[in-house]
């Protein structure tokens, strides 16, 4: 791969351009689907780069890089930010009050910027179709969506492979890929539940809502416990079980948050399944009044890897980077909408993981056994990727996927 | 009641006769439904009176004797024994191994049979006609149901009036009385819940029924904390949840044995379908795959005194025992069938306690706040009246409550 | 009593002032503890009657008329509105937005200030000591007991025994009185149990509160259904439970806000103690990391009328009314802290109700079972006491007790 | 391995005296503990073939063939039977009524001494010591350490490596093996709560042991529900909870057996703490008056294979059978007590798997969905292993195992 040198070379003289960039992005974090400043600042770029750009799902930034025949590579690169007050203390922090890139998208994008400006620079290294997708609304599983239902699919060359990475408080310089299920799906689901209130001292005119829950809650327990097949991933959280305000009166509902994370579609479907089935027959031995209701809400889909393509990244990686490098990883209980982009076209993926922690503070904590206290990770008002190199990283895998399917 | 006078002073001189009778039916126990010895003995007696006697419901003795136009009462024994080992060490202890008359009821069979002895004596201080009916099967409630079913209405003169009596473990010489419910209603009820059996290191294979019994017996206690009116008497006791045998074999069903308490019909209907509900909307939650099965047993009525029936009695006692001996008895949460007997007929009611612990015994007890732990109740293998006056006062209840009605 | 006769005689020609003072009272409404304007009336009317008027407890009010040697008898009237927004469309209606006299407190007020008015009219007939006091807060349980605290038993001459009384929606023309309890003792309680907060896919990391909240609640269920005795008054309710915000973020805490009613003092001790208990128990099956936190408010105490007291004002009613118009009032679950009073000094009192229901209305709902239904009950914003004849009969109440403990 | 073809081709010749001796076994089977028929029938075939004869663990066996200097290694074999009656249907059936080989055991002896018998007739082609062990008692967790304690490490030559083998319902001729956990760990546990009795109308006077066993079954379910971390492998099964048997007497215990299954000893012990706890908490929270009691038993160590044996082995099938015959198994769930030999001199070990079911019948099945209904698994009374070549593969198995370690 000539044009890997070539590139990566072009990388390093490029780099002050790209930590600017970062910082400029780093500075003015916008909040899920609202991101209109950064797609802006996306497009001008890519324009710049001589991408055809469109806005695809409202402030979804689409840049396609047409470079004769070949396959069609997408690499997708997520862009809000959280509503987080950033406590980092770094010079090129949030200017924007209470938002703030707490998760790294900002990383995300200056690397994907990055990578097609150097895919654009090195035309003659490779051949096909290069499409560069900044994605919104990530951390609400509304943006993919939201470009999906704007026509996705069919605004765009459908591409043989897509791409998606995201940065972790890991050993900076380590890059993590696994075949199979690397992100949970996530679903969250409403419960109400429905008693009917009377005066605290007359619980025998209510049906209350109050003991329904609770049933319902140690009810739910026995989905993972019991009718799961044991060593396989499951979880069920009442994240939230809220019901009356007052001692004396007894409420007429209850509410209860869910969220459910599992790496397998049957079992997703058969948990939800099982917990309306749960549901319903408390509210049956409750004498509840009215069905209960189920209103799903912020579903992830499952992020899961497709083999031959991970095979043959995680190849490249090991022949870019160093197989010391590169490791296998673990699946995460975490959740992303990537995966809807590819499943729109019907495409394999694969998504990796990112190293950004500077490597003696990673080692100490680890050492210490002091990981999860010591490091900030993603969400954290204290999540700092380290710039250097994560950044170049970051955007070097980038180009070594893209050229794993375009260099010729 | 110049008559009575003229009885009670027959009555002592008898004594001797009674006592013996009562100690030779408490060396001769016999079981629920098996009393045969014990009818042949009590028909000996009543024919030797000149009663006209009847056999019903199997082991059942029912006397009549009439005497001139009048009203009729019934007064009723009932006459079977407890799968109980005497302990008491009385020189006319049981002599039938595992049985004993720890209820009491031998003294009630000597009792009636006094009170008959004497009515049938002094035949010319009234008119009308007396019933003594000596029925078995009380401890299983079996026996007055086995009356009515052979015929008891159809077999008798139509009383105007029932009585039935019980010793207690209260001061003897005191009897209680009460109008509305005295004895509560008990049911027993088997529910057998269905799970899928499964090996216990595989849940998921399974339904697993252990899990369900235990939300079943959580749930159940809501029909009293949330569902019954405060204050209002009602029991729901899971006196036996049973499944399984192996820690690791997850079995296909659990058993629970309920026992339920009321003085309130409507309660009653409300708190069986309450189980009902709570047990089938557990069974949906928990996915069963066949339906519940309920098994009602042991059913005791209601014993719910007429109030004029009642308010006559008392003021009779208060009359022949003095005010002092009679007091107004708080509803026992023990249940009984004699009621059966009167409903047969559509009749009202009264039935009264006779307390049978020497008074010494008791004041110190209740001093000592130590009534429960120092004083045998009925069912203990230390039950045992005091002979004198207990048979005494017992006899003259049945003659003064009869005479009441009776007398010219 | 010829003294009564002549007192309501005057009555009638007075009441249009007292009609005219209720109606202003209604339209004026203040919450608890701020009972401002209300008291500066009630202490302007009291003056111009002749009484000495202090100040207690912020904005409580009591006069003292002395009158000569004698026995000295205190009656109470609550004086504090609700925050409930009127409907009932009245011309008198709440003129203070938000906040109404739902409770018939301004009624209490009408009904003492006119019964002081006539006994100060008609000192030639009764000696000894009238108190007539004006106790604000009763509806958040501050207002006794502020008036306590602030020396109510060494500002004020010791009374013989002390009246209280509040209208209900039974039948106008009725009044209801018992012996014993009569309303509850209810005592709220905040419990807050810890738990350790995490992501809501890493459980294992969390120990979660929401499943500690449901197992409490069920478990307190048994205090009632298995540790009370059966047909005893207790009710335990758990009006609010409340834990976590989000579906994916197990919370650390959970706070449950409890109710107890009781009319036994030892049974609501062993209720707290009970529940202290289980919650404690749960925390520690559940591996809390940090103590369980109690913090008991709105502490109503029991209401237990003394016998003799109210034998001689049920007496003095039944002469005085007619005894169709004086019931035996079943207990009710709701609460006062009237007793706190009375039992400042150590003196036995008497609390009764006064129905306000129009007859017709009252016997059709009963004939119709939807007395629950059609009468608007205290505390609704429906509620509107029939002035005629409640208001006249309230008044009469109150100087028929006072004058059986002062007539001469 | 010019040793081994000479071997297999001995093994041939030798099939029948093998397949006699298998129903030999299968018509004699012994309880655990019992199998003394069996430990002498053993020992006189080992003895035969020149191998040194011990009796270790009271009918365990040990035979140990020194052939000059080398390595050592150790097989075993389990030689226990199971209470099932067999239905079969065999010609060579049980004829110990109510004894079955339900586990495949006899074929594991049958192998082992196979392997043995080939072994000594080809000395020359391999050098070291060959330790042919019979273990006893393996379905109750006793045998192994019956033999441990009974000196197993100071009467043996210690191994370099140890192997065990077990016949499963996967296609006949198919080997599993997989480093790490293959077996896990299981523990059983009976635990005895203590409530206090009553009779069933009166539950103030108990602490009701069948409410508390209820709460301590839900709450257990949170062990694996919300205190794993998901994904990972462990099973709380409550398999057996038992209390009362009447309805209406509260007894004053409850008995709960527990199945727990891991793989990994930290979570192991982690689980046994938390239940405890979560027993220990439930008894406070009910007012238990005793402490719980817990009684384990029935443990079965984890059998974790060593990883670079477990790789020699694998290869040196591989290089036997053809790499199409050996598949990487999935830990089983069931257990195992064979790694406390290995432990006991502190070596390596691995533990395979031999499929005996028809490859027509498995393959059927397996397309059909009905694999756990059409094949009678371990246990079950129509298990019956296809002799050919089962018995051939596992002979074979033992053979390629010790030369890889043994052969020169």
């Amino acid at each position: 791969m000539a044009i890997a040198d070539d590139v990566f070379t072009s990388l390093e003289h490029g780099l002050e351009w790209q930590r600017d960039l970062y910082k400029e992005l780093h500075r003015n974090p916008e909040l899920s689907m609202e991101e209109h400043r950064t797609a802006d600042r996306i497009e001008q770029e890519l324009t710049g780069f001589g991408y055809q750009v469109q806005r695809i799902g409202g402030t979804g930034v689409v840049g396609v890089l047409e470079n004769g025949s070949g396959r069609t590579v997408l690499s997708r690169a997520d862009i809000d930010a959280l509503p987080v007050t950033e406590a980092t203390g770094l010079d090129y922090a949030s200017e924007n009050e209470g938002v703030m890139h707490a998760c790294g998208h900002d990383l995300h994008i200056a690397s994907l910027l990055g990578a097609a400006k150097l895919m654009a620079a090195h035309r003659d290294g490779w051949a096909g179709t290069h499409v560069a997708l900044f994605q919104p609304g990530e951390e609400t599983a509304a943006g993919a969506q939201a470009m999906v239902d704007d026509g996705l699919a069919a605004k765009l060359p459908k591409p043989d492979v897509a791409f998606g990475q995201h940065v972790m408080p890991f050993e900076v310089g380590t890059i993590g890929t696994t075949a199979g299920p690397i992100l949970s799906a996530g679903d969250s689901l409403k419960v109400t539940v429905h008693g009917r209130g009377a005066h605290g001292s007359m619980p025998h005119n209510a049906v209350d809502p109050v003991v329904l829950a609770a049933s319902i809650v140690l009810r739910l327990q026995t989905i993972v416990s019991r009718e799961t097949k044991p060593g396989e991933f499951a979880v069920v959280t009442v994240g939230a079980s809220n019901a009356g305000t007052k001692s004396n009166i007894i409420p007429d509902r209850a509410e209860l948050l869910l969220n459910l994370r599992t790496y397998n579609a049957a079992l997703r479907e058969r948990i939800m399944a099982s917990i309306e089935r749960i549901v319903r027959g408390e509210c049956a031995a409750a004498g509840s009044p009215r069905e209960p209701e189920f209103e799903y809400y912020d579903q992830f889909p499952l992020t899961n890897n497709d083999a031959a393509t991970t095979q043959k990244i995680t190849a490249a990686f090991n022949e870019h980077f160093g197989g010391s490098q590169v490791f296998h990883a673990e699946p995460v209980t975490a959740s992303e909408d990537f995966s809807r982009i590819p499943d729109a076209f019907g495409v394999p993926y694969t998504y990796w993981t990112v190293g950004s922690v500077p490597a003696d503070m990673y080692r100490k904590a680890v050492e210490n056994g002091t990981v999860s206290q010591d490091i900030p990770a993603n969400h954290s008002p204290f999540f700092s990727p380290a710039i250097d190199p994560t950044l170049s990283i970051a955007t070097q895998a980038q180009i070594v996927a893209a050229l794993a399917y375009l260099a010729q």
